[in-house]
């Protein structure tokens, strides 16, 4: 395949870490071209120079419309603030370029649902940034749960606590703000342990949730005043997956302690299992039938038996951190490019986990359990 | 003070766990008077005076009612199933005994009012066999908090997941009998983690609950057929406590590989604690006041410096086990007898449990947040 | 069996440990007759007297050579200091009293090779202190490894970490002097891994010691002035064991923030095991025959299935603690006079223990590898 | 700075790794000139033309030595089987070329020593592949122990262990041929810990080793015949440091179940610290310091206040990878080359950990402590 040009917007955290990846790609997987890196985007645009010349982009600039309608440009990759990514992935999908998304996809289901449709009918390929769910291990409980390993499923209980908000001299930001972040806690963490709940275990039918905000307002650093935040520090969810079984979530950005917590844990008859991210080269597995008085949970660490993991390297316990994700997502996108064939992570799944967000917020509201399906808005 | 004699009936887990308790309590705490082991009860007078004779009872009896009636015992001490409990406890506080009661104190709420009041009537002090909550590390937690070490508390997270139901194998028994067990889960393994929540955060004010059963079936062992399962193997509760922080939890006796999974996460502004049974010599403390760079979940060991440790050992980290929150137990019932003030798991406890529990059940039904207090039972 | 009563020489840490596990033995283990809590001995005649009240001893006294050789005495139990044993046991037997003794059975293996010898020719039982060989998990070990769980033994690695003499400012005491406390570390706590070692994989052959004082002086309370520290704060040793392989171990008395650190590993050639008495109640066991991806270290917890553990409870993951050890050595000893089988971990196991401590010192001394028979000194 | 064009060779696991961080150097870390990935050299031309495209090299080569005098070449990169670093080196030293080499340096010390002071003379920059040590919680680590958070350093216990040879089914290999791998699991996995403890803790001045070979012989494939293994897959070490402190360690290539297990502990009158490669953002910390009853080990997660981490993400926990820290190893010799500041861990470090190996291997043979420096190689 030729290979295809880059024009990455978003010079931050998940821009970094996008640029390391589309860097590195094609060495950890030889079967995928390498991308070009192109064009840099970013509204200052010294900055936008500056970097592009370290990261290695051809080109610098901080027109992201023009970028997203380049005629050179193959895929446009999305990583400003939430309430940028609607307008960039419209523009890039009206110029038929295949799209990389951060989570989450929009502010709402409704404009979730609005882009995922354009995409569809432009016959794009896309992808959502969902990190987590692409790692070896992840991709290993998916396999185990799909091949019986842990039997008829019984329950899942989930949970995604940080405390990058926990003190309240954090200053005020765009994430307090529903207009440009969206939902709080929910959008930025929860939308992460939504979807991987469903790579797991399948569509969510109903949802009950509650919200709940610790601190009501912060301090404005340019303006030195308190400012209403206007979504929730907690979430709390219960659940039904369509499949019939029950599940609970818990979110938090003011778990204090906590800096990547991307937990759950999945019962079963056969066996279960346990994950947490902050050590996600490991995975711990409880097999039932292992013989009497020799059952215990155990710690398998990722190795190449696992998906992916010998694209990185040949010898197990040796570590992926968050950045080998990142690339494993680019192969995934520039894998159903090449034999288009959707991800598993695409804009339909960003849809659905926005789905879910404003279930779970209506369903606070109302104080009610909810199905999904009620939004009216499914596909 | 004088011994007290102590009546114990019920032979089982709780029986054997209380009788070596009740031997052992003078030594670990000299300070109070040793119970004499004057009366073993169980239905099989066989087993009754073969265990007397091991466990160091003077008797042996099949009869609990004239047990709890007879002049010499001081206290009756109940571990039979959770049906007989009401009965058994209303007779000996009838007869102005003082009374220990295994968990739940009775099969409902209206029920545990019922004991509750009698007991306050008849002035007798009572306990409830919560285990866990006089546990050194949980003592310590709920003074970490009372002084303010965790700063404003922001959420609980509880669990209780153990996996004795998990196998579909298992038998039909009482606990499966909404006239016998009462509530599933909630009953035998909810009413220690509602109860540790109180203990740590004060009351619960509101919650919503959502059962699960499934088992809808299991074999009963004497006719071999299949009969339907009454109560829940799983409850999910979402809580909000008086003092306005929010909580959820999650108990489940169907949970593959737990055995003891009694867990929390309290977080709060300054520091956050997480702790699980089954390390119940460990709990984990984060403090954000560390140096930066420094901050870390830190494994504390039992020791003794903390609450009631050094009665068992001098040293650090050698580890108490389950026998010896019984001790504990036991000395706070003995020690409020000699004081006239109540232990803090004392049947009001038991009681404001049991309304929890009818709580969550009612809500589960009734699919909406309850009010505990609308339950129009409170003392 | 009649019962037998107890002399018990010592009143602190394992006087008291000793004391509770007389008292419960026989309402954990049934089938053994419980002893009697006959006559308590300190130095101190009125702490004997207000401890024997407590603890439930029929009577108290200041005279141990008085109680060794009291006709109605079945059972010496020494638990004072290390220099005492010696006397202490040789009288018990000349009396031919069955004796139970903490570890270190002497100061050096002349003493010990001399007590067993006695205790061999006057035909009694003898049991050591050796607390952690008998847990329910160590047992389960050796009966893997006899087993061929771990198929072929690779090595051993073990330390015991404790950080009661890590600060400076920890006072002079009887363990620093030779003459009273023998070895330093080696003998406080390179005696139970010494034990462990050879209770788990058999004799061990060759030893090569080294041995370091961190703190050569502390200060003496009573006069207030500095002292010389006569033994080590660390011991480093490698060893072979008949059996053909290698080990190693670590032993520390400065190791801070370890308080019970008693580890080890066990490399095989179809599985591993790796134990931490900090986490008394977990065993992690590696199968190299699991099945490709799904291999790990499994934590098994402490369960009825387990040796002798549900004597104390029948629920797995609920935990016992260091005294209960005890209860489990006590019933040994009981078992061993009731039936004339020598405990595994007798008078003969304290002399090899002992026989061990000396050659590691004379090799550290000599700087070369050593015969541990090369002593001269084998039964 | 102008980038440099770097000839790579070797295409094994290392080889892989080297080109990943080679080619995202300069994104992580704009500060330094992206190097330019000129020529892929492999013995298998075809090999090295498939990946020199894949890995995005601008042409490949089977003809190492022309590689390493090519004009165009800037810095020589080996990533070989152990014993043709010595050539490779030497000839890229002739050549004037900066060298990144693999470990170990050589096959034993003297020629360790020749390639170091012909680099020394040459002027050229070198940098040793220790991986480890340049992590971000292992530069913490000797940052704390320089600092004295630590206080005054006890002792150091490590160990490395794989388990990569376990089995007796694993085939013959170079690594088991003393001409080609030198010693065995001390070459392949003792070099990275020596050097890891001289790192944290300056120079070992004496050591006593120790060595065991558990298969004697293994299956060849080519001939499907047994053939000799000429070096240990179990190194046990006593040492010394200069600083004047005790240290041990245990290397094995068999530790069934390990997969990365290179651990730590060093232990110091003010505090602890704890590491597992397994699990390598994580370091745990225990401060003599902290309140009473609020001691513990703290885990604390590698984050953007350590060392070089925020290169790589903003956000505490999410976690690096092996690859990442060959990024930050790559970075190190450019910004030494850069400023002319050798790196912590160049040639003559290769060679300090060369003279290490050697000294144990003769300590083992003679059976006594050996100095170091009695090598009569020193520098």
């Amino acid at each position: 395949m030729t290979s295809l040009n880059i024009g990455l917007i978003g010079t931050g955290f998940m821009g970094k870490a996008h640029a390391i990846a589309l860097r590195s790609v094609a060495t950890a997987f030889p079967e995928v071209s390498a991308p070009v890196l192109d064009c840099l985007v970013d509204s200052d645009i010294d900055k936008a120079g500056r970097l592009a010349k370290a990261w290695g982009f051809a080109r610098a600039s901080d027109d992201w419309l023009a970028v997203c309608s380049d005629e050179s440009i193959g895929i446009v990759d999305i990583c400003t603030p939430n309430h940028l990514h609607k307008d960039m992935a419209l523009a890039a999908i009206a110029a038929g370029k295949h799209v990389y998304c951060e989570k989450p996809l929009a502010l709402n289901s409704a404009d979730a649902k609005l882009i995922c449709q354009a995409a569809a009918e432009a016959g794009v390929q896309t992808s959502m940034g969902f990190n987590y769910a692409c790692s070896p291990l992840i991709t290993l409980a998916r396999e185990m749960i799909a091949a019986g390993e842990l039997g008829e499923i019984f329950s899942f209980r989930g949970s995604y606590f940080e405390d990058y908000m926990a003190s309240p001299e954090v200053p005020f930001s765009w994430r307090c703000l529903r207009s440009q972040g969206g939902a709080g806690a929910l959008a930025d963490l929860g939308t992460h342990l939504l979807n991987m709940a469903e790579y797991l275990l399948g569509p969510i039918a109903d949802v009950f949730g509650a919200l709940d905000t610790r601190h009501h307002q912060r301090r404005d650093p340019p303006s030195g005043e308190m400012r209403d935040v206007e979504n929730e520090d907690i979430a709390q969810v219960l659940l039904c997956f369509e499949r019939g079984i029950s599940g609970s979530m818990e979110i938090s950005r003011v778990a204090t302690g906590r800096k990547c917590g991307l937990c759950f844990e999945i019962s079963g008859s056969k066996g279960s299992l346990v994950f947490d991210q902050e050590r996600m080269n490991e995975i711990r597995f409880y097999a039932a039938g292992d013989a009497t008085g020799r059952q215990g949970f155990r710690t398998i660490l990722a190795g190449p038996q696992h998906p992916d993991y010998s694209a990185f390297c040949p010898a197990p316990g040796h570590g992926l951190g968050i950045n080998d994700l990142k690339v494993i997502e680019v192969r995934n996108l520039l894998r159903a490019i090449e034999t288009g064939t959707p991800v598993d992570e695409d804009f339909a799944n960003g849809y659905r986990v926005q789905l879910l967000v404003d279930a779970i917020e209506k369903s606070a509201e109302q104080q009610q359990w909810l199905k999904v399906s009620s939004l009216g808005l499914d596909a």
